[in-house]
């Protein structure tokens, strides 16, 4: 049993950054992350973890800056050549990451739990942290849209987060089991900081919270719950959180953020720059910071990785 | 309704090869090809059809000359990856190799037939001729070995044919039917000419033979049926013909593939080099003649087609 210090929830890009900085603040064995898997979807008969992949390839240092996803120096014969073919490819399948999603169906298809090939594949890649799926059950977001409900990547890549967004739900989550991992980490006597990364909240952390189990193992433990703000400024850093905040009536802001958490976690960290909401948030009843949050490079990753922990500390005591 | 006047059989690199002279030598609506699908096989989750795509890509002027299968300019990014990963790559598939795999796979899970997404996959790389698999259900030849049973892949590529080979057999193919279009074909009153292109006659020919109604009809036409041999002074061009030929017991000799087909063919061509061949082959009954059959590029494809075309339309007179 690792003595798991820190959980993290997290999504794609954003997550995957603090997720980084976590790896490289803490030993590796004290670390626990647990990725959304909501938006995995099968395609072309490929089974895609974009959450899973993005914080696997963070961690090992492949993962392509620029873009936000996939491997960096990728290659794109294939999908050239399925293009050509008249296949589908408005999902963009680099070369390499083919690989990661036809190991990952293959070793499905034989019958391996998707926790275990993530662990066979950070092996691979040399992560020694443990990266977790939220569950290793199926659960699909399905975006509630102004024309339809709208599978997760259909919405975000296929309509470019287009449709007006009204809701959502987790096809799945009802039957989805919690992962014994995640579960033996939240309770162990070591756990120190659970941190919901700067994701979208209801794409990313809510999936995970619709869990049977998960929001009720965090509602039970004392250790502190710090989620960090997705919106800086009035702007989502990355991705459709703004824009789905403004669609189902919301301010775009941290403050908006932490009401939706304040029942659940103990804490919120904001941006420096939005450090005038840190007393409306304390007014929530919630402890809040102001600390820079904005990762543009790996420094920027581990000192807020520390910030956060420290945070968490202080918190506990 | 195609006027088909020539239908040729082939397998994988030198039946393609022939099949490219018989495509320049002849009207494009007047040539049936008919691909050995018995080689196919599921890895990774991919339908792979190696005889189909040798065909596809030396038609289409792709064909990876060199190396005698794949896709000339072809990358391996993905291989690569996936070998990193600890993926099977004993099966050498390159990035746009792949997307035929992953297209063709995807139409078939869609409930597509082989031979519909064979046309498909014609029509977008600009191929006039009709490739047509031998059948669209599955067929696998199994090879006996001095070591048991293994699938064609297995001995082909992963066991470098090395396992002393004792007999084959086609699985599924006593309940696989014979494509329509192959029917209607064999039907035509325009056919004029079948060949079976210079390919393995144990692992390529026999397994189209194998399916029912295919050597039925091949018997009741009064077409010549010409027979091109693989085997050129002892050797087989490509592959392992001669190999097996010695482990059954066979001389290497085009006489012992001519005595293999004497009682199906009307004529059987050898190479220039095995004239000396020529009279005991005729003593077999068959019609025989010489020619240079050795393909080393474009022209002599072209000739060779010709030449055999010039024969069989001799032989129907």
């Amino acid at each position: 049993m690792k003595k798991i210090s820190t959980i993290a929830f997290s999504g794609g890009v954003g997550g995957a950054k603090l997720a980084l900085g976590l790896a490289r603040a803490l030993p590796p064995d004290e670390l626990l992350i647990v990725a959304n898997t909501a938006d995995d979807f099968d395609h072309l008969g490929l089974h895609i973890c974009p959450d899973l992949d993005t914080i696997t390839y963070t961690l090992c240092g492949r993962a392509n800056r620029s873009q936000g996803w996939g491997v960096e120096g990728e290659t794109w014969s294939c999908l050239d050549a399925l293009s050509e073919l008249g296949g589908p490819d408005w999902f963009r399948l680099g070369d390499r990451d083919i690989a990661t999603h036809l190991y990952r169906t293959q070793r499905l298809r034989e019958g391996a739990r998707l926790s275990e090939v993530t662990a066979e594949m950070c092996a691979a890649f040399g992560i020694a942290q443990r990266l977790l799926p939220m569950s290793d059950d199926s659960v699909s977001t399905i975006v509630h849209t102004a024309e339809g409900e709208l599978p997760f990547q259909d919405y975000f890549v296929r309509r470019r987060c287009e449709p007006r967004v009204t809701g959502f739900h987790f096809a799945g989550a009802d039957s989805a089991a919690m992962h014994p991992e995640l579960r033996a980490g939240l309770d162990s006597p070591h756990l120190r900081a659970v941190i919901f990364c700067p994701s979208n909240p209801f794409v990313s952390i809510a999936p995970m919270l619709a869990i049977p189990g998960i929001e009720e193992a965090l509602r039970s433990i004392h250790t502190p719950i710090v989620a960090v703000s997705p919106i800086i400024g009035g702007k989502a850093v990355k991705g459709p959180a703004a824009k789905m905040m403004s669609e189902l009536g919301l301010p775009i802001s941290s403050l908006a953020v932490a009401k939706h958490y304040r029942d659940l976690v103990t804490a919120f960290i904001v941006d420096e720059t939005d450090s005038d909401e840190v007393a409306c948030i304390r007014e929530l009843g919630l402890a809040c910071e102001a600390m820079p949050t904005l990762m543009n490079n790996d420094d920027d990753k581990l000192r807020l990785a520390r910030s956060v922990i420290a945070y968490c500390h202080e918190l506990s005591r």
